[in-house]
């Protein structure tokens, strides 16, 4: 049975990587397709590579009638998100790609994010969509709130070893390599290619990245105590990518036996044998993400080094993922793209 | 029905795109993969991003039991191409990406490529593998000789001119700018990102690239004169993608509509709305080719620009598409992923 | 003996890399930046890599004393330029870097560029600023205007050999690959990272773009007769550099030699011995020009594919050889800078 | 005066730096050029980007007549490095860039380089290279060890700090991303384009890089005690640049406020102001080395990131800048050069 899906926000990379993942999705059928700015024109216009698609013009959520979608991705920046879903019917099964409906405190939200949240009673019934740990309450939920791409990467490196109790919970230190599309279609000077190529940088140093948000309220959750890490992202000349090197304090094997087992049944999380570490080039336009660990010279000290596409296992194949968890429909389906190397 | 395949070559770039449209396609399984030089070892170790996949172990084409294989995939080096597949057995169904095959004068075979043709007798049941101009007798043979990336390209372009009369058959010129990966996995100094980055340049000139050899033959069959066209190939530091700008006199709304009414049912041969030319980025990763044509300020001179993904439809994904064709599958199964952009 | 320079425009990539060449410059001395949008700020602010240097403030143009400026020069958009330079003093010495004086008449002026020409006066003393063809009166100019970066790159390829009457005027064709930073430091979706890494693609198609102004009134001029030349530039993923592809009739040699004559005492132009073609990353950085000839399998067809940096000899290091010659300074000095590669 | 300079390893990356910053050295001069593999060659066949400078051509190091030489750059690979030292004449002053002469304790050398130190009387009147804090011993020395380039950019971050006592010895924890040219120009698979645009990853992990002997060596000295720290390089699709990032413990002002006093008088050693961190391309092609400063989230902690060009003051450069002091030069001499942005 194919379902309806209306994607809000399809101008943007993610909204493009949605659709990229749907095209050859067996189970889903694309019916609206969102975007205030550029309603009116196609999708061809917009973005020239989905040109052999035949996929709904551009239109203003106003115009779409939503009483014949099942399910709704909403890939909007932060804020606009909530206003947006705060309007749109209450039993309309929604996948969010924005930072909205991730923090349950709202308290959290306006300290990470600078403005009131617009929609406490619709955030209490969110589910946070980091899918294989959140995989019985997504299958059930209305509202699951796609997880920041940095974020994802971290947890998955981390969330295992804080529930294991194999690592130190006081020295955790997640250095991020991030490539430019995690930055979306803006038009920002450190964004161009004259600069970004060759230009590689810190950014949101200082433990001023909004994904902390993220990482205090899971790892916290998890812990049953505080955990507060330090994450420092980098903006590296690649299109799509994200390498998370994450130095822990704990038995390196203790680390890999701990992963291994966490993620034995898991189809998209691998994890390489110890010793050998990824590249984001053999993830890149697929849901795969890879984590290797190794020990360090240093007596229990591990290193785990996760690879993941930022657009695809970090934002839109997550989002498809949890879609596929929501309809009912087999959790891999659309999603077995192997990684495009070179 | 699933068909059971063997790839020879599996350790280059081309057996590792065979590899990646082969993991989403419906009705074909890998049964066997050849490499010699790299037998014993699995996938997982030679090209990381397909350890996700089920796939046999690398063995020499020796070790290969042929009487199980529905068809098989031939992705190696000219002159080793020949000599292998003339140990194969005689009614195996062959897709072989190489040269060897390609051209059916052995004469022509000897100019371009240095050394005798091996395989005389085979070579005149060879099909030239450019689908959409061979396709039934693609449906019926028993070996296929893919084209050269770049012979594809300007193919693409040229062929329904030169077939309609609509441009002069004496001054045409293809400048054409190829993505690195078009050279494979091989170890030259060019080749290394220190000396790619930024260092864009062209090579095989004067008229001396390989490829000439099927323009020569393939345009003059059409034409039924010779016609020598000039081409110039370029090496650009992108890892995917061939643009062939091609400069013919002829008027350019009729080149457009030729060009137009020729594709106009294809399945992977895009012609953009006049005046609009295309871009690599927007078919990299898939199996479309995007043709775009405008006039000059000079009376009836045309341009005609086309970019198609030198791995998938220059290569591997034309010889899938070629296979399907083989094996009376529907043609595009496998072959509708859409373009990894960004 | 130092000459006090000022720049007008030094926060655009022209501005940048006439600071850059003018702080190893042994005789030049910047006094006054001119950047009216971002007037009070610090270079280092906006151009982090001149922080070593001790550079003066942004200022308005209006705030810069030019009675102690010994030659200004102008790096604005066009138009703005006119507007600019006509009201600086009259006696000053300026070197204009945009488009607004090349064009000697203006007729060609509008066709071109859409505008009014608004200095038809100024227009009659300004000199075209291809150093080796003008070198004479730039010696005694007040006012140059420097090239377009793709007018000089196709001017260096041909003016010899229209000059020369080695080759025919009637088909000449030139395609040339332009890096990003051609298109200065402007905020377009096209010039992202994520757009252009991996995405090459054709602009100003059909003999649109404006450089052609140059090309008609150089050819015509120097052959006495109207030439019209086909140009289409692409954009290349790459920071740095123009590669211009030359298609010509002519005997190959006989280009060779004309061009090994004409630039034999030259200082930056280099033409490599029949055969070899150039890379961009081997001027990347530079002043220096290199021009290679080959011939084709078809008689009498010659390829000139040339190579320089655009910001650097295609622009600002242009204008600095030009101010060298006009304030009777060795023309070389400051720009004996080699390549940096990789 | 001028001094007549011989060069060893002339065909590798940092020895066409090494002529690169000599082209425009005002007191330097290069007599001789070696490259074993390469002799008979001309310059402009290895690297065309030197062929506008008038160079002899490659010789074997029997070739040269070192008594005609005033200072000797050595290119080499370790291991030979020693081996063609110690056959050179004994008052030859000479600049090594391998890492043969940097490590003072034998034992050390062995355990890192795998191989018995085979001078190990030289050793003991070579100097270290880092010019910054060897400065007078490197005015006098006869034979002056340089760095490896991730030893040098991590010390610009660090020697201050643990000299100073304003952070802990026990948690220092250095990421770095390293540039390709680093690896030299080797033909590796993953030094290709194809396999390196778009794929990051960690490399020498698990505290196996060389470069850590000589942190143990320099930091232990200087705390007077042994200090270990953690380090992992990254390999980033880039051609020039470091990027260290150290996590440090300690209060960041008086992190910011040690390094900026350290540094002061540094000509080429810029640190940012507080809370500001560098970009690679900022010092690309240069000399200069910038290092920012921030705090985190967390007190106590700090962070400082550090960025160079690898083959220019992580190498080449810094060897000029010693032959400088050795040669009773101006330091600075050559070594202005402003970084090449964009």
């Amino acid at each position: 049975m194919t379902h309806k899906i209306a994607i809000l926000g399809a101008s943007g990379y993610t909204g493009a990587e949605l659709i990229r993942l749907i095209a050859t999705h067996p189970d889903l059928d694309i019916a609206a397709l969102g975007a205030n700015a550029k309603a009116g024109l196609s999708m061809a216009s917009v973005f020239p590579h989905l040109r052999h698609l035949d996929l709904p013009d551009l239109v203003t959520a106003d115009e779409i009638d939503f009483s014949q979608i099942d399910l709704c991705f909403c890939a909007l920046p932060h804020k606009t998100s909530q206003e947006v879903i705060s309007a749109l019917p209450r039993d309309l099964k929604i996948v969010d790609l924005s930072a909205d409906f991730r923090l349950r405190d709202p308290e959290a939200y306006r300290t990470w994010y600078g403005n009131e949240h617009a929609a406490v009673e619709m955030q209490k019934e969110a589910v946070y969509g980091l899918t294989e740990f959140y995989r019985d309450q997504i299958r059930d939920a209305r509202l699951v709130a796609g997880t920041g791409c940095n974020a994802a990467t971290g947890q998955y490196a981390l969330r295992p070893l804080i529930a294991g109790g194999v690592i130190g919970l006081d020295d955790i230190i997640l250095d991020l390599k991030c490539a430019v599309s995690g930055a979306g279609r803006s038009l920002k000077e450190n964004l161009l290619h004259a600069e970004l190529s060759e230009g590689y940088h810190a950014y949101a140093v200082g433990g001023t990245h909004r994904h902390l948000g993220e990482f205090d309220q899971e790892f916290s959750a998890i812990a049953g105590r505080d955990v507060t890490i330090q994450f420092t992202p980098h903006l590296i000349p690649a299109n799509r990518g994200i390498l998370a090197t994450a130095y822990v304090s704990g038995e390196p094997h203790a680390v890999h036996g701990t992963l291994s087992t966490a993620y034995a049944d898991e189809p998209f999380l691998e994890v390489l044998p110890f010793g050998e570490t990824p590249s984001t080039h053999h993830v890149r336009g697929s849901n795969f993400c890879h984590i290797g660990v190794t020990g360090d010279r240093i007596r229990d000290r591990a290193i785990v080094v996760t690879a993941l596409d930022n657009l695809c296992k970090g934002s839109s194949g997550q989002a498809v993922q949890n879609a596929n968890l929501m309809l009912g429909i087999e959790e891999t389906a659309g999603l077995m793209l192997a990684p495009c190397f070179p």
